[in-house]
């Protein structure tokens, strides 16, 4: 007995060149780039003695943001804006706790009162932690006003915002960064840096993932934001945190790129029963998967999966697993390495061993004062702290920054581009060439640093 | 700027009804049951006092079964067979230095020396050991002679291998039941008792995976098979270990079932390397992929993730994670499971606290003696063993066996269509209904026990 393949159009979709093509891939528009634009990659901006900083969205993010920025050396909060009054009222209270200057602008009780922010002059950089729809209008509107920009993650939310945040970064050379804070943890970093000596030989597969009940935060989020998002989109709508540290590890859009993803969900068997207990009456039209998987290829032939999960009870996970010809290392649950010993077998090491194979591998851009300062300021354990170094010192010194406005959309289209999968049966879908032609240009991920 | 999709019909297969039907799936053909044949859901057959047993393949699994069988209550080695006269004479000396009565008769020396053991009268079971390539053509011939048999795993290669072993197990009434040793380890066995008992909620999401450096073990396979099957086929060609106690938790054709599969596989970095030094030559057509990641979907939206590794150096894996909407289980690298805890939030236990949860889960078929026992013999830690028990128990009480042909079907079945899958561009393809409308006849999984 032959296999009798029957392979069907899709009807629910607008066909537009049935039967004339090969693959059968979805495909998404990618728009052509502007005349007279070139690309952002390696872009460099005027060194900035002092980084000034506005910082809009002053909430669970924000507000510890404004402590922490005015930690970092050459960077000074110049304005704050809140929707809510008294979120600024507590921002500034930090800053004089601080014995930090008061900022000279403050923004908030109207809808748009960020605009305000973004034409202050005494801004370099606008930092953005708002709620995730707000991201895009403000970091647009930023750009426009020659700012340099700081989006937390999800920085973009469909493919309309991520060609929009690509194209205002190309057009005004402004930086156009996500605050991806996980590539700065301190497993990631190490493990960076064996990777880029070649530890692990070829790394070959890559997961990352947002494994975390949010069951006791539903109610932090204003205005129900969140749970409302997952409400109304299916697909894997929080893919940054798992996908920034391993899409650095495979030099993504630095001599490799993603090709195709598919994805999978289950049905929100969880998520309709969470939001009908909040909402108090039957939720049935509640959109977002329990648990999402999706599958990338990379145009080397390496592999990606990326997971998400917010809304069973399970140990917090992003996973972080390399996967080489050579070697092997995994965060969760416990931190591990992997590597071939003698002719044939392996050997997995763990705990005390781990850690003395680590300090070997010191991440370039971690110096032990870094260190230091990072785990006695916190945020996230000192990651965030880190990032914000990160990101003043770049700026400072007229360096590239570690992120750049591709890596936002590489890690932000996993989102849009998932649920275009979902909604069609898991069928694959193209990932875009978002440097459009310049994804091979540079070889590998690195860290711009000042020689010294 | 709205998405334009581009869906495009597939040159590369045989496209049969393009443009008409809507979903894009590829699907492989469901042969029609023979007229006068029924399923074999719950089959039985007359009780057998002692089971007598033909085993053929003495080599890496067969010669180890040799051992184990003779100590199952109730069973004896009456045939022996192996192409190799060498390995025949092995397992002669271990049955005897264990006391066991010689064989009826014994089998060796030519290709197809294998079919004198399934015409001979004094065997009730054919237990088959040999390479993957002929499992299938024994089994069906040991059937044809009347012989229930039990088939190493993959039981079989391809779909028409599979419908072909349904077909003869309802033709003939036999039970056609794949070693899936894995069902039978202890964190398996206490986790699908938690879950026939709800404390995973609602089960949605499950992962298992053959992660398995085997680097150490190329040697041993008789005339190269192993590394030679991987070079010819690519795709998931040993999914069942994974497979097998995700499926009995999930209750696969027991009201529920596997509907659509995704396969994305990473080229074969280092499998080419591997077979290029083994070989002395360069390997330049190794089909199989170093990492393979599929993805299925079921019935009732749950979701299955399904990995396979033997190239690269790592922890042994077989992930075998649960995920459900009030709990967690996870068995590598450490054992864990997590439950809801308080109104929101959830608390995850591990080592000296899981065992004593664990003490509260014995699975009903695993009585302290058997246990006791299967520590003792032995074969991967026991599990191989009460495997073996609970096979002669099911045959000599003339109850259904724990497996039948159609979770052979449903294990297997991920080797042939995750190729499918991969040779179209990660594709999704159908999962067919393999007991052909019986899926939901049983509501769950359970274990036939004689009352007492």
């Amino acid at each position: 007995m032959k296999h009798t393949l029957i392979v069907l159009c899709m009807a629910a979709l607008a066909v537009a060149g049935c039967g004339k093509a090969a693959d059968g891939i979805i495909r998404t528009e990618v728009p052509a780039r502007p005349a007279g634009q070139e690309n952002v990659i390696g872009l460099t901006a005027e060194p900035i003695e002092t980084v000034r900083i506005g910082v809009v969205g002053l909430g669970m993010r924000g507000g510890d943001a404004v402590g922490r920025l005015s930690l970092v050396p050459g960077a000074v909060v110049t304005a704050l804006c809140d929707l809510l009054p008294e979120r600024v009222e507590n921002s500034l209270g930090t800053l004089a706790s601080m014995g930090k200057p008061a900022p000279t602008g403050t923004y908030s009780g109207e809808e748009e009162s960020w605009r305000g922010l973004c034409e202050q002059e005494d801004i370099d950089l606008v930092y953005i932690c708002t709620d995730w729809l707000h991201h895009y209008p403000i970091a647009m509107y930023a750009m426009e006003c020659g700012k340099h920009v700081a989006i937390e993650v999800p920085a973009a939310l469909d493919m309309e915002e991520i060609w929009g945040l690509i194209n205002q970064s190309e057009k005004t050379r402004r930086h156009c960064m996500m605050l991806e804070n996980c590539c700065y943890d301190f497993f990631e970093m190490s493990t960076l840096e064996m990777a880029r000596r070649g530890c692990f030989g070829e790394v070959i597969h890559v997961e990352g993932s947002y494994l975390h009940n949010l069951d006791p935060f539903w109610d932090e989020y204003w205005n129900d934001w969140r749970l409302s998002y997952n409400r109304r989109f299916r697909g894997d709508n929080y893919p940054t945190h798992g996908l920034g540290p391993i899409c650095q590890v495979l030099g993504i859009h630095r001599g490799d790129r993603m090709t195709t993803l598919v994805s999978m969900d289950t049905k929100p068997f969880r998520g309709a029963k969470t939001a009908s207990e909040r909402y108090g009456k039957e939720v049935t039209d509640f959109a977002h998967g329990d648990q999402t998987s999706t599958l990338i290829r990379t145009e080397k032939g390496k592999t990606i999966l990326i997971q998400h999960d917010v809304m069973t009870p399970r140990p917090y996970s992003r996973m972080y697993q390399v996967v080489g010809t050579d070697g092997y290392a995994a965060k969760y649950p416990v931190q591990q390495y992997c590597f071939r010993e003698g002719e044939k077998g392996e050997k997995t090491i763990s705990g005390e061993e781990l850690k003395a194979f680590q300090s070997g591998y010191r991440n370039p851009i971690l110096t032990a004062e870094l260190e230091r300062v990072a785990r006695e300021v916190g945020g996230h354990g000192g990651m965030d702290f880190i990032m914000d170094y990160r990101l003043v010192y770049c700026l400072r010194h007229g360096l590239p920054l570690d992120m750049d406005v591709y890596d936002l959309a590489e890690w932000c289209c996993v989102a849009p581009l998932s649920r275009l999968s979902l909604e069609n049966g898991s069928m694959p879908v193209e990932v875009p060439d978002f440097t459009r032609g310049a994804w091979d240009r540079v070889p590998a991920f690195h860290y711009a640093l000042v020689e010294e």
